[in-house]
């Protein structure tokens, strides 16, 4: 009995993976068909359909969404279906109906070609409400230009637009494909890990959670960085987690003080096999319909992405590389050239903006050379490649004829074209195996080789780190247990969102995001809780003076 | 060029997933094979292994260990390898060992038919310490035998037991599979919502987090339940989410701080509907290795529930139904029976336990008596059929014959069973749409159709739960403004695996459990944090008085 049962579903279970056909949004609810669905190919059959009113029009027609998009129903007008009429010219915008009736072409020359199911409507005969909406606090077409504030108020009506569902629809579906690709293709084991531990060494920004222990707190972990390189002790070999992670930094535009990360830890692996992984997590999931990415992902060195952009952090597209110009300028006679190159390490760099002329201003350049002065103390000066060929500068005067063309062939100056220059001493770099993923300029992972030798890693957490190794003692106890080489990475899952959907916020792709300074504007969270709330955590709110003051009258 | 590119990758994708094979464990790192994984197949390969020393003999053979499975490495003994010898022979268990070598059949005779990989072993010909293992505080075969405390502090070795091993990973493939029925089958969306929210009216069990604006707290929410329901208002139109939930209950057997359900909710849908997607979400997901499962579940009222098994989680294995007796001993002259049956909803019910002759001491009698006593105020009397066919009882003497046959007919008693009978009355039910998922005994999901008209909540919240309705007004406010009916189930999965893997505690089939008293014994948290570091967070710990003395002297 049971071989051909497990057999029979084994033949199921292929056949459902061999056709990865859509999913089927009907399933266990009385509607047939969604709002986005209908076709010429559908004209004659009976529907029931489920939505919101978009749009209804003097008793003639309504619109109805829902998730998957729009339907044209027509409203009857005969005397037999007269209380459909009624309650579908009066149901308030935004309330919920059901529909049924029967799909019709729409009349020839009405067509809409730009909406999905634009050449069919349907015919309604019966229809309920079954929640009617009361008038809303502003109308939903002009939702997108309120504040910020309002519709983060108002979220599940912001929710209802197109943006949003689809922002959240493709997160979904990312990591889903993410899930397939580290457990189905290549072994990786999904771990929850706890999110109530305790505080990391020079751990600030960390959440407290007060426990029924006088004076004992939990804490909410930024990353499962100890559990995940425990797990490799524990001999789990590949984890993934698509973990919460918590951070408080205050009021920061454009962080959350909960977010996302896709973790990921490997034993065995080195730093060629964690980028080889990663390329092709993302080769894998990346939505088809936002193009495809090719591997091997270009990768530089920390010092070369310094040398060439100026940050660990480079947008490759804008090109624009910083080139040592110190060999061309070595035997010119210009003071603070020469002074930076007395130093060990000093030299002349510059960058070349094509078209410069045409695209900054000189209030641009002077709030260049003030925040340079300010936040660096570092002097910048601009060679400008005129129209006319000549270069205008401070500096020209102290060049030859040899000096200004070496210097338009190292930097494949144009006329046109803005050279900024700055001379100093380089920074060396503390080396560690170490590495990030970049896209466009934006950080959205990193990750490195861990220390899997208890020795090594006593001997950065006391003398690198000047933190006390006994806090960590349980890890580097485990490190001496037999512990495996082990590296990883951890994805900004918010972020890489983000950047997929062009949205310009990380608010943007998160459910119910809170606002820059960490507020619930729908729940309004944190909120105020009674003494009595927290007595059995052994704690008391410390009143700043002024607000005890206020109290107090 | 995009065209043939897509195209390419969706045959890709396609043919991926039309042979679902198994993951390749050895993607992204330099081992050819896993420890589980060579048979005679692969004699005369050459293969790299990595693990563990499990067990060394006489520097003649060792026995390599990895989540896979154990595999037998021959130590060379030749002049040319005496330094793999001596490395080989010198490892600690538990050490992490590199291996290279040749794939052997093993000499005739000294196979091992209950090791997968029994009918091989491996020639080593290089190999290298990767990580040398300390002398571990108890032998790794005895550590099944210690106490808890000590496992759970050293969680990283109780991982590498293949009890943990397995646990952990069929709960990642099951999460996994569960994953794809709901996502990619059926069009649910995989939406995180937020963890730091605010206190629940009536939600006292909840954590409290500090927030950095003075008296406000955050609250770690016991389910994603407003969110939810939030979404469904939003028109996410299905949701899911394996989401994690907090609970403070103190001290509690069995009970987890944190703790993961698999949290759904759909809109249109009634409970026949949530009650099908249950079956076809656990029928697609139950592990093979398990046997399989039925559909559709049996399904009862709580009213049933209660009247025949007198819980409403019913282990249905052991039979033994609540009979109601009322109508056979309605008119025998026994006090308390015929006081039971003056009220209006009094009867007299009773279980036969079969064989309970063999099974229920005079010592289980008198303490199912004493607790039903004290616990519920109730008398409970037995009646014996002993074996020579009469019933020994205090009842028999006001029971006619005629009584005592209708009495072993209804309860259709044996030979040796007892019978345990008890009067009173019985409770009327408060009736809502709320049904539960019961697993030999134990609840493993919950949910119910919920409430989306604005003033029907308000009703409930005022009148029935007694609670001010001002802190729910976000979502009566969202009830108002375009709410479709909807419904969800939540399911515990800790339990369920816990069910599934036949663990006794559920701290079995999570990676780093807490101890019942909510610590971290590998960790140990929760701790000590500074006053500097709460204040931040405008609170104070309130020192109980004994501590505040012992801190002064």
């Amino acid at each position: 009995m049971a071989l051909p049962r497990l057999l029979v579903r084994a033949l199921h279970r292929a056949a459902a993976a061999a056709a990865p056909s859509a999913p089927d949004f009907n399933s266990f609810v009385p509607r047939t068909n969604t709002c986005g669905e209908l076709r010429s190919a559908h004209v004659g059959q009976k529907v029931t359909l489920y939505g919101w009113v978009q749009y209804q029009r003097q008793g003639l027609f309504l619109v109805l969404r829902d998730f998957q998009g729009l339907t044209q129903v027509i409203i009857p007008q005969d005397e037999a279906h007269s209380h459909v009429r009624e309650l579908l010219s009066g149901a308030p915008l935004e309330s919920v109906l059901r529909v049924t009736g029967t799909v019709s072409p729409r009349p020839l020359g009405q067509e809409n070609p730009k909406m999905p199911t634009g050449d069919i409507e349907v015919k309604a005969e019966t229809a309920e409400i079954l929640n009617s909406c009361k008038k809303l606090p502003f109308e939903i077409k002009d939702f997108i230009k309120k504040s910020e504030a309002l519709r983060m108020q108002y979220r599940y009506l912001d929710l209802r637009s197109s943006r949003l569902q689809s922002a959240l629809r493709l997160r979904s579906r990312l990591v889903m494909s993410m899930r397939h690709y580290l457990c189905n293709l290549h072994g990786f084991v999904d771990v929850e890990t706890p999110t109530l531990f305790k505080r990391t060494p020079g751990g600030a920004k960390e959440f407290l959670v007060p426990s029924r222990e006088p004076g004992k707190f939990y804490s909410l972990p930024q990353s499962p960085q100890q559990f995940k390189q425990l797990l490799m002790v524990g001999g789990l070999d590949r984890y993934f987690q698509v973990a919460r992670c918590y951070r408080d930094e205050g009021s920061r535009p454009d962080r959350q003080p909960e977010f996302t990360q896709i973790d990921i830890e490997m034993s065995f692996v080195d730093q060629a096999g964690i980028q080889r992984l990663i390329e092709g997590l993302l080769q894998h999931s990346w939505p088809e319909e936002r193009g495809s990415i090719m591997t091997p992902f270009p990768s530089m060195t920390y010092k070369e992405a310094l040398a060439e952009y100026g940050t660990d952090k480079p947008d490759t597209r804008f090109g624009m590389k910083i080139v040592d110009v110190s060999d061309v300028l070595r035997r010119s006679n210009v003071h603070f050239v020469q002074n930076a190159l007395t130093y060990p390490h000093g030299s002349i760099r510059a960058i070349c903006i094509p078209q410069g002329v045409r695209y900054l201003t000189n209030k641009d350049l002077e709030s260049l050379k003030e925040s340079a002065k300010s936040q660096f103390n570092q002097e910048i000066m601009e060679i400008i490649h005129r129209p006319d060929g000549s270069l205008k500068s401070l500096l020209t005067k102290f060049l030859g004829e040899k000096e200004k063309s070496e210097l338009i062939q190292a930097l494949n100056m144009q006329e046109g074209d803005v050279v900024l220059l700055a001379a100093g001493e380089h920074e060396q770099v503390v080396r560690s195996q170490h590495y990030d993923l970049v896209l466009n300029g934006n950080e959205v992972g990193g990750g490195s080789i861990r220390i899997h030798s208890a020795e090594q890693q006593r001997f950065v957490l006391e003398k690198v780190l000047k933190e006390d190794s006994e806090v960590l003692s349980h890890l580097i106890e485990a490190l001496e247990l037999g512990a495996p080489p082990h590296g990883g990475i951890a994805l900004g899952l918010d972020r890489l969102i983000s950047l997929i959907v062009d949205a310009p916020s990380i608010r943007d792709v998160i459910a119910f995001p809170k606002s820059f300074r960490g507020r619930d504007l729908m729940g309004n969270a944190p909120d105020y809780v009674t003494p009595e709330e927290l007595e059995p955590y052994h704690i008391q709110v410390s009143w700043p003076l002024e607000e005890k003051e206020a109290k107090k009258n």
